[in-house]
């Protein structure tokens, strides 16, 4: 078998067979199928795609390049979830918990965050003492013990495909349907879980833009899943705005604990209860998706989610009070407002400027050596709908001192709110659910 | 600039600037822009094609990356010509002394033949004496005096061009009609020609299989020289079999020199005719095609054409009673005849396998390092459309001993001939003439 036969047959419209992507993958994470005839093999597919059959193969092989978690010593059917990224995205901090008190194991592994704000891991270690570190069997038993761990990923998850992706990167061959889900479902395929939720975001802001091509994108991803067997159902969400008020790491815990006490941003609370609900029917714990979402309603009313919020917190070495005194967490000094530049209605929040804006402020890495301010971030005021007078604060920013550079990023927040002057109904948050079923319009 | 949005921008369907272009070529030559990125760049060209704008703009990029030769110190219009490759094609040796006596300055530099049959300079090389490497300036010298001279390549010619080809060969990316169009044309134009004239090969044996694509090569590379001032000129023949009789080094000079005699295979003759006559009329020296073929068959016809041989193989060290005893050649010492396998008539010969056979024998390299046998060769007795009876010799193999490995390619020669019980003639071999004015088929 040739590297370069495989491409020509692709490059011709062929379907490669499972040995043909395996030969790829293996061969390329080995170093002996060089860089060179990837990114043609990856253009190729770009232009000629492929289907649900060589996908599920490219993914299984992205899989089987690393580590891969066994969590079969968890009892019940584990359940992750992924967000293919948005601002100000704290999901995974209120539904661990709020989904391990119907009973549903979550043992998830999260990455940091490059760009943008910090990823679930940077915001979890803003609460002091939290460790995200633990041991394969530390983490298995606090899962089997209270029902909910999150740790840092560790060892060597697909390989291959963090070595494609990067390849990728600097080929322009990122916007390919195919790969972007092999990408995604090899990641949560090696992490062991029995079933996954996606979360899509689409619209300006997020990488898919529009409606249809996200939806193809979560249908692809099911479609794997389900030829892998790990059952998937997939949420597209807008993006039209940053999700919530709160950017940077110590906020976002604090807004996730108001969500957790029954009284976050109306945005963030139906998410999470949308995410979480099919989460709850894949684990086994529901029949539908409305006796699922009537029981997390429960959860978050009789306050047994926040309590299983500081269980969590406990057994991750925080000090589990957080949860009912955010003061607890880092706070910044100063608070610099960002006034409206004129009257009129928010008609959109630029939600990739505003996580600019807040890596600038120090909330995110630049680089993947930088260091993060915990504290420091952005809380908006205003969100898309509301009426604004010029001079109004819209957005507060959490600074260790007011300065030109804080001065250049509330410019730069301003910008970020396009203010009309017609009223505007935001669009509804949940668009489509995605599952092995088809494509459903909400 | 970065090379990834241009790739990008290739890839969406853009057409690139003339800066963009030279970014890329110069980037690659220079080692700063990766081989990865160049493979996923030509892969995008071969899915969105080039303009014949951005094609010119990638010759000339390619063309300037190294050495480019200055003809000016020769009086006249220099004609160069082109072969997209062809088994048995000798036409070089009979072209460059035969338009050299109609007046048109002949200033060639040729390549080594890798695989097959060695190329023009290792079959001048057979002639004892003959020597295929000189200075610039004596280079100059003689076709300012004998009106021809043909070297190897010198120097470092399209660099570019070399290393792009080398990445496109193992990434799937030949067969993309405006990177095989600037990759031969960067190599003329650098040579230093003002004219050019291409000989297009199509069918089963050539690189473009059929005559469409073929045409649309040819207007490529036409489009190309007249962009970039070099007035340029196609011929499209057909290779459903070799040309002429003889393949191998030795055998191809002696058939060569039949032709001047006027005594040489009809094709060939055809060939050498059409193609000179172009040459002729671009070099100013005809009014007409039809006035320069009569020039042409009257230089041969009268002897100034083998003349101008004898005195063109003289200045380069070779002797040049050659030109009239062609025993002074290598020859080989044994001759196996190859036997028709059954009665009928010769539907085709596959040209390549018979290039794949004389290499076999010792006639072409396998290696870039392999020696070649400048006596070896094949000549065959029977070409399409001539009746053959089993038994019969259908080609004579010119080897050094017979052994099992010549009866090998015996088996080879013999596979190669298609012989059917129909009666069938010939198809033409010249099918389109290809100029700034458009195509037209003969």
């Amino acid at each position: 078998m040739r590297a370069v036969d495989i491409i020509h047959k692709k490059r011709n419209g062929g379907e490669l067979t499972n040995d043909e992507l395996s030969f790829l993958i293996k061969g390329y994470s080995q170093g002996e199928i060089p860089d060179y005839q990837m990114s043609a093999w990856a253009m190729a597919i770009y232009f000629r795609g492929m289907n649900a059959e060589e996908t599920a193969y490219l993914t299984m092989a992205m899989a089987e390049s690393g580590d891969q978690v066994d969590l079969s010593p968890i009892r019940g059917i584990k359940v992750d979830k992924h967000s293919t990224g948005g601002v100000g995205d704290k999901t995974s901090l209120v539904i661990g918990p709020l989904v391990a008190s119907c009973g549903v194991p979550v043992a998830k592994m999260s990455g940091r965050g490059l760009g943008h704000t910090g990823g679930t891991i940077d915001k979890m270690q803003s609460m002091p003492g939290f460790r995200t570190e633990l041991t394969r069997e530390d983490f298995i038993a606090q899962v089997n013990d209270i029902g909910v761990a999150i740790i840092g990923q560790s060892g060597d998850m697909a390989p291959a495909d963090k070595k494609l992706y990067a390849l990728r990167d600097v080929t322009a061959t990122v916007e390919s349907i195919p790969l972007i889900a092999s990408s995604v479902m090899s990641k949560k395929i090696a992490a062991g879980a029995d079933a996954i939720v996606l979360d899509v975001k689409t619209g300006s802001g997020a990488f898919m833009k529009t409606l249809d091509d996200s939806e193809k994108l979560a249908m692809a991803m099911v479609e794997i899943g389900t030829k892998v067997g790990r059952r998937t159902a997939a949420l597209i969400s807008d993006m039209d705005q940053p999700l919530g008020f709160a950017i940077g790491n110590a906020l976002e815990v604090r807004e996730a604990i108001e969500t957790l006490h029954g009284r976050g941003p109306a945005d963030l609370t139906e998410l999470c209860i949308a995410l979480a609900s099919h989460m709850v029917v894949l684990g086994g714990q529901a029949a539908n998706l409305e006796e699922a979402e009537n029981l997390l309603r429960e959860k978050l009313r009789s306050g047994e989610a926040l309590a299983k919020f500081k269980q969590f917190v406990a057994a991750q070495g925080g000090n589990p009070e957080v949860g009912d005194d955010p003061s607890l967490l880092p706070q910044a000094p100063v608070i610099v407002e960002v006034p409206a530049p004129k009257n009129g209605h928010v008609h959109a929040i630029q939600a990739e400027e505003l996580g600019l804006a807040a890596m600038l402020l120090g909330a995110g890495r630049e680089k993947t050596d930088s260091v993060i301010d915990y504290a420091v971030g952005i809380t908006l005021q205003r969100k898309v709908g509301e009426p604004v007078r010029e001079g109004e604060t819209i957005a507060l920013l959490h600074v260790r001192e007011d300065n030109a550079a804080v001065q250049a990023v509330s410019k730069r927040v301003q910008d970020a709110y396009s203010i009309g002057t017609d009223e505007l109904s935001p669009s509804p948050l949940l668009l489509s659910i995605v599952t092995e079923s088809g494509i459903k319009r909400i």
